[in-house]
């Protein structure tokens, strides 16, 4: 309550817990005063729980992103000469579709910056990913990443610091205060990022079902048409896809077994969702880059896909020759009866892949990129007795009795094929 | 995440967040670990805002309160021999009942343990006020606290750091996290202190309207029900009343100048309010100690109430007879029309004569016991224009501006009496 500050974070705090819209100058100076530490965790915690239970208008919703813009640096790519677009998925099981999309992108002339995070709990993440890659590194520097957008067109690098340093002390915080899943905050945190980068245009990948972030598929279109309003409003093209995340995406669910994956799919192979999914994203993206019409499927036969993906692994120091870490240890789940898998959930494979060591419990713990689960069966496949189902890969075969708990109930193998879903089940568009 | 801990806040706070009720040892756990600072600040204010925003059933206050009063020591006063009863008021402007009221009740050979708090904000506090009193101490020890209760009968003290520590960490919190306005927690912070104090019977005074912490009646009804039922439930017999707190309370708002009302009220005299709300807690008090057709005016009429007042000041090293400090300064407001008073707000009231220093910003500022306002005429009185209506007291002159400030608007001449309505709107039993 000192004199020189022109809001009272408890008056803030008030307005949101009785149900009020906050005016404007008012959020802004929540957020610039959170950064400032003047704000504390606790009364910022406070607000994020009035914020999940009391929600956000539009507008401040585009006022909360624009803040946390604000709090940090904005990068441009306005001098590169070529449209930019960037993806974001929500996160799942298995989804290491940023691996081939962004090369397959960039092989149209299209830049593509990728800044990516970490994995956190069961969603891997994508710098993880590549980091089973010898020798490739995820920390570049502004100019390195615009030299790379120029020359190779895709980067796929770890974002800076100094991008909405706000959002980054206010992830921590929701983590811990059981108010992450607020859409509204949810919204603002992605595309506080995204926008701040500096990227034309951006695709959202918004994952719904048992893997997903948001399971219920209405919470999930409501986030979808929240970012892609925010995207919008703030200048940024934005269309969203609104995918299903109740079965892992590909065969492979880990680190190095991903990139595996996603290498069989640049050199025109690959399991069908991944190709699917692939190829639908690279398509909206695309079609924002002005290339509505490009042959996306054709760049992935004839090797051009690939040729991006060897330069773009090179400019960061990594070898895509390279043999990839392999587990020292696995273990063969195999079939008890005959049938047809009919469920193969995706949140308890990510729990198990996690305990087995490809993802971490702490920011600061080590993932093992040998670790993960390999599938060999999807649902609607017919198996019988015997057959293997999947396979779990660690350091240590200490490892694989928790793993196995996890899976209890995770699959099912009856006597008639499930129905299909659809995998991109809407599109979602200004 | 430690292993050793049996919950996790995150799970406590979204079972709330989610509006389910928390079972009853994850509740215990979490006051618990909030008390050994396990529990972060930020995670109860997360909680504390699920608790305002979603409710809590009967057997969750029970649980919580219960949890505050094993955070700390639980007084006994088994050993006097004689009934106890407490009374607490939710706070208010002129509100310096408890004055009169403790000796009163105690010279009917009942004893009271008052253990009392501090002003902050606009509602004064008890100890502030008899600390205008020289020589006169809050702080007792235990053992000194239960030899006056045997003797004198009534101590006004101050609450030792050992009860419900939970609660001080907690009320601490609510204040900077826009969570102070929830029943479950204003109910659970009041009676977990009286309940851990020890006293066999409890009498509430709950107040309502402009001067008041719960300014609806409604939710002030409902506050009263929570408390009547949790002291009900604990084995304290708990009656309350719903009171009227539109108007100040007697003439006298501040420090010095309620300490000369009070005594004016115990030699038989006072204005007619405060001698009808002390009369009527006495008989609520008296009534739950097994003396229900206690003479409660005669004990005013006939010096037995005073006595007990000057046994009990003089027990804490107070003078009864040693002058009460007055105002350096003095500011009086005069009618600028006549008419009748129709109406004289208490919180414009309560801020002003905070503002003259009878109340301190901060839990560190010292009061200054001669500031404060002396009333001249109340609601329903005639006056004719030029005649004094009100004076502030203060130190410094300097501060007679801001205090006129709030006081705008705060009071209303007009041609009618306004409508009479009761002091004591209802009366609250299990």
């Amino acid at each position: 309550m000192s004199g020189v500050e022109a809001f009272d974070a408890v008056d803030v705090i008030r307005t949101k817990r009785d149900g009020g819209a906050v005016p404007e100058d008012a959020l802004r100076w929540m957020i610039d005063a959170y950064t400032r530490e003047y704000v504390a965790d606790s009364q910022m915690a406070a607000f994020a729980m009035s914020v999940l239970l009391n929600g956000m208008s539009r507008d401040e919703i585009r006022v909360m992103t624009d803040a946390m813009i604000a709090s940090g640096e904005r990068m441009s790519f306005a001098g590169l000469g070529k449209p930019t677009v960037d993806k974001h998925s929500t996160g799942g099981v298995g989804d290491k579709i940023t691996l081939p999309l962004a090369p397959l992108v960039a092989s149209f002339g299209v830049a593509v910056p990728q800044l990516s995070g970490r994995g956190l709990g069961h969603t891997g993440g994508t710098l993880d990913k590549l980091e089973a890659i010898p020798g490739w590194r995820a920390a570049l520097s502004n100019d390195e990443m615009i030299a790379q957008m120029q020359g190779v067109g895709a980067v796929i690098c770890a974002a800076g610091s100094g991008l909405a340093p706000a959002d980054k002390r206010l992830y921590a915080l929701r983590d811990v205060t059981g108010t992450v899943e607020a859409i509204p905050l949810i919204a603002s945190s992605i595309m506080s990022k995204k926008i701040a980068e500096g990227t034309d245009s951006l695709v959202l990948d918004v994952k719904f079902g048992s893997g997903a972030f948001m399971q219920d598929v209405d919470k999930a279109r409501e986030l979808a048409r929240t970012m892609v309003a925010l995207g919008t409003d703030s200048g940024v093209a934005t269309t969203a896809l609104l995918t299903d995340m109740n079965t892992p995406l590909g065969l492979a669910i880990g680190n190095a077994n991903e990139v595996r994956e996603s290498v069989e799919v640049l050199a025109g192979g690959g399991p069908a969702d991944i190709v699917e999914l692939t190829v639908a994203l690279a398509r909206e993206m695309l079609a924002l880059a002005g290339q509505p019409d490009a042959d996306v499927e054709a760049a992935l036969k004839d090797g051009r896909a690939m040729d991006s993906w060897r330069r773009m692994i090179q400019a960061q120091d990594g070898d895509p020759d390279a043999a990839l870490p392999t587990a020292r240890e696995t273990h063969t789940v195999t079939a008890t009866e005959s049938g047809v898998i009919t469920r193969l959930e995706a949140l308890p494979f990510g729990i198990a892949a996690w305990r087995l060591g490809a993802g971490r419990a702490r920011a600061q713990d080590p993932v093992i990129h040998a670790a993960g689960i390999d599938l060999h069966v999807k649902p609607g496949d017919t198996v019988t007795a015997g057959q293997p189902l999947f396979t779990l890969l660690a350091d240590d075969a200490n490892r694989f009795a928790r793993a196995t708990e996890a899976l209890e109930g995770a699959w099912e193998i009856g006597a008639e094929a499930p129905a299909s879903t659809p995998l991109v089940l809407e599109r979602i568009t200004a």
